[in-house]
C-alpha cells in the first residue's frame, strides 16, 4: 500500500482525491502497489464530506506516521507550504506540488534536500496545469539544446484576449465578463499583470539553463494597455495578441526570460491557443518547434498532473527527480539588444510622421481614425529611442513574436 | 563508455550519428557517461564520408563485441531489420527503432524478448517523428484513463491537403508539386492511401489498449477521393479536410481504430496544423483534450527521438521500457455502430432531394453549381443506408471530426 496524504483540501487537493479515487485502479497498477489517501491536512472542518474522517489539522500526525511515502502539496503561497514541504522532504517523504510561487522561490533549495534525503520533489502540476511539460522537456527532449520556450501560461488573460478578439470588447468590458463567470479573481491583479506567468516562465527558465531565475525581477507586462483597436488593427494585419512567457537561451548560456502581449500570425499554430488552454513551444536545436497544448488550470485536469507524480516518485523514488538548477542566477541577456518587430498604433492623421521614424515599415492597415503598422526588425533600445522622438503620437506598441 | 552501432546509413541514421556528435555533451551528461558511435552497419560504403572507418557490412562483428550496448535500427522494413533486432535483444544489447512497420507488426513479441534479456526496445520516433508522445502516453499521462487518440500523423498527405485549400488546387496537381518537392514519394501510395498513417495509430492504439491492432487490419481511407469541391465546400462552412488516425477505446474497453479524411472546425486546433507538420491529441477521462506537435518526418527531428531513446537506456536499462502490449487481438468496436455528423457534396439541382434523405441537416453552403451540407449525427450504418439510395447523386462525403 502506498500511503499519501494530501496538504490542502482546496480546489486542486479535491481534485487529487478525486483522481486517485475514480482512476484508482490505473493510478495503483502504474504506481505498483495500491495508492490510497490517508491523510488531508487543512485548518478546516469538512463535515459530511465523504473524506471528513480523513481531515487533520496538525502536520505533525502526518510527518510522524512513517506509512505515509508521498504527500501532495497544493496549499499554496511560501510560508506554511515551505516548511511543511522541506519537514516532509527531509523526513524522506516525496511531495508533488502544483505550487508555482513556492517552486519559483525555493524549487533549487527544495530539489536538494528532497536529493539528499533520498526522497523526490516534483511539480509538474505547477505550470500548464495538466499540460505535461516538465516531464516532457526532462525525460524526452533529453537529446536537445533547448533554445527557447514560448508559452501562454495564463488561462484567464488568455480568455480576456480572445473574447476581446472575437466580441471587439474593451479590456475592461471583458475582464468583467472573466469575473462573473469566475475565470478571473476578484483582485486580478497577478493574472491581468503577467505576474501568474513570470513565476511559470520563470520555472520553465529555470529548467532549461540550469540556473535560478527570479521571477520577481522578469520584466513583466501585462495585457492592461491591450485596447481592442490594437486587437482590431492586428487582426486585419493578419495577428493575434497573446500575452507570452518567453525564455531565451543564447549560444554563451546567457538567458533572458520576460513577460509581455506579443503579436502572433494567425497562421502559426499559437495563434489558435484560445479561451482558457494553455500552450508551451519549445524549441531544440535538432528539433525545431514543438507544441504541447492542454487545459492550463481546472481541478481535474491539474489535479491529473500531481497525481502523475505521484505515480512516478512511487514507482522510482528519487531517481525521477528534475535535474534541477542550481541556486546561482543565470547569466543574464541584455533585453535592451533583443530584436523583434515592433506593431505600432497612432492617429491615422500622424501615421506618416510616426512612420518616418522606423525605417522600413512593412505592413499597415488602418481601422476607423486609428492606423497600426509592423517595424522592420530592430533592436528593443533602438526602438525605445525612436519611439521616445514620438511619445505623443504612439498610442500603443506590442512586439511580434516569430 | 557507452558504444552504440546505426543500423542503416540513410536519412535518420546519419542524423543519429549528427545528433550524437552535434550534442555530444548534452546526450554524454544525460546518459551518464559519454556516448558514442562505433559501427555503423550498412550494405553499402560511402567512401569519403567522415564515418567511413566506422562502417560494417556484417552484423555479427556487431552482435558479438560485447562493448556494444545500445543499437539504433534505422534500416525499415520487417526483414533483416526484424531479424537483426531480434538478435540484438537476445544479446542483451538495447534497441531504439524509427521502424514503424516493424513496431507495428512484431512491437508485442521484441517487448517481451527485451523484458526476457534484461534490455529495452524503444520506438519513439516510430510515430509522429519528433514528438515525444509515445513517451508522453507512458510516462506523463499515467493518472489518466485514455479514451481517445487522433493524429495527423503524414506530413505528405498533409502537405497536399494544406496546399489543396490554400490554392484551391486539385489532388493530382498538388501531389505532383510534392513529388517535385521531394514530400512524396515516387509510387506516393503508402502516404495517400493511408497504410503509413495506419501503421502510427496502430502503434499508438496499441499502446492505449494494451492489446494488438492489427494494422494491416484497421480500415483505411486515403485522401484520393477528396476534390478541390470537397475542400471549398467545407472552408465556407468552417471545416478544414485532414487525414486522421482515430483510435478509440469505449467503456467495455472495446477499441475501434481507423484512418479517414475528417472535415475539422477551423476553431480546433488540429485544423491550425498545417504543411508537413504532425499532431496527436490525447483525450484522458480526467485531462480532457492535450495536443502535442511538432515536425513529424525530418532527418535531425526523427534522429533526436531515436537519441532520446538511446539517453533512456543508456541511463534505465530496462526500467525505460514502455508497458507493452499483449499478441492478443484488441476486443473490436464496431465501427457500423460509431457515431458522426456527415458532411456530404451534391449537385445543387439535387439538393433537396438528398437533403430529404437525411434528417436534421445542419449546414449547407454552395459554391458555383455544388452544395455541401452537414447531417445531424448518426450511425455509420445509418449514412450508408441513406446514402445508399442517393448514390448516383453523391458526389462525395467526409466524416466530422468532433
Amino acid at each position: 500500500m502506498i500511503q499519501v496524504a494530501v496538504f490542502g483540501y482546496g480546489t486542486v487537493g479535491s481534485g487529487v482525491v478525486e483522481v486517485i479515487d475514480r482512476n484508482n485502479s490505473i493510478v495503483s497498477d502504474n504506481s505498483g502497489d495500491k495508492v490510497n489517501v490517508k491523510y488531508i491536512l487543512d485548518l478546516r472542518d469538512f463535515p459530511g464530506d465523504p473524506n471528513e474522517s480523513k481531515i487533520v489539522h496538525d502536520v505533525d500526525v502526518i510527518l510522524n506516521d512513517d506509512e505515509v511515502s508521498i504527500i501532495c502539496e497544493t496549499m499554496g503561497g511560501v510560508g506554511a507550504a515551505y516548511k511543511f514541504t522541506k519537514a516532509a522532504l527531509e523526513k524522506g517523504k516525496s511531495v508533488c506540488s502544483s505550487n508555482k510561487e513556492l517552486v519559483a522561490k525555493h524549487g533549487a533549495e527544495l530539489i536538494q534536500v528532497a536529493k539528499a534525503h533520498g526522497c523526490a520533489y516534483l511539480f509538474e502540476a505547477s505550470v500548464g496545469g495538466g499540460i505535461p511539460v516538465l516531464r516532457t522537456i526532462t525525460t524526452a527532449l533529453t537529446a536537445e539544446r533547448i533554445t527557447r520556450i514560448a508559452g501562454i501560461l495564463n488561462g484567464t488573460t488568455n480568455f480576456i484576449l480572445t473574447k476581446m478578439e472575437q466580441d471587439g470588447a474593451d479590456f475592461a468590458d471583458t475582464l468583467k465578463i472573466a469575473q462573473d463567470l469566475g475565470y478571473a479573481e476578484k483582485d486580478p491583479t497577478a493574472d491581468i499583470e503577467g505576474h501568474d506567468t513570470a513565476r511559470k516562465i520563470s520555472i520553465l527558465s529555470d529548467i532549461m539553463s540550469g540556473h535560478f531565475i527570479d521571477s520577481d525581477a522578469v520584466q513583466t507586462e501585462g495585457i492592461t494597455k491591450i485596447t481592442s483597436s490594437d486587437i482590431t488593427l492586428a487582426a486585419k494585419a493578419g495577428y493575434s495578441i497573446k500575452l507570452l512567457g518567453l525564455a531565451s537561451r543564447y549560444e554563451d548560456d546567457s538567458v533572458s526570460t520576460m513577460v509581455a502581449p506579443f503579436l502572433v500570425a494567425k497562421s502559426h499554430p499559437i495563434a489558435g491557443v484560445n479561451d482558457v488552454f494553455n500552450a508551451v513551444f519549445v524549441t531544440g536545436n535538432m528539433l525545431g518547434e514543438t507544441m504541447y497544448y492542454g487545459k492550463g488550470a481546472g481541478k481535474l485536469a491539474t489535479a491529473s498532473a500531481v497525481v502523475a507524480d505521484v505515480i512516478d516518485a512511487a514507482r522510482k523514488g528519487s531517481s525521477c527527480m528534475y535535474k534541477g538548477w542550481d541556486e546561482t542566477l543565470a547569466p543574464a541577456a541584455s533585453l535592451a539588444d533583443a530584436e523583434y518587430r515592433f506593431f505600432v498604433r497612432c492617429a491615422s492623421d500622424d501615421a506618416d510622421a510616426v512612420k518616418a521614424l522606423f525605417a522600413g515599415v512593412q505592413e499597415s492597415v488602418t481601422e476607423g481614425s486609428e492606423t497600426g503598422f509592423i517595424t522592420s526588425k530592430m533592436t528593443q533600445s533602438g526602438f525605445d529611442a525612436s519611439a521616445a522622438k514620438a511619445a505623443a503620437m504612439i498610442l500603443g506598441s506590442v512586439r511580434v513574436y516569430e
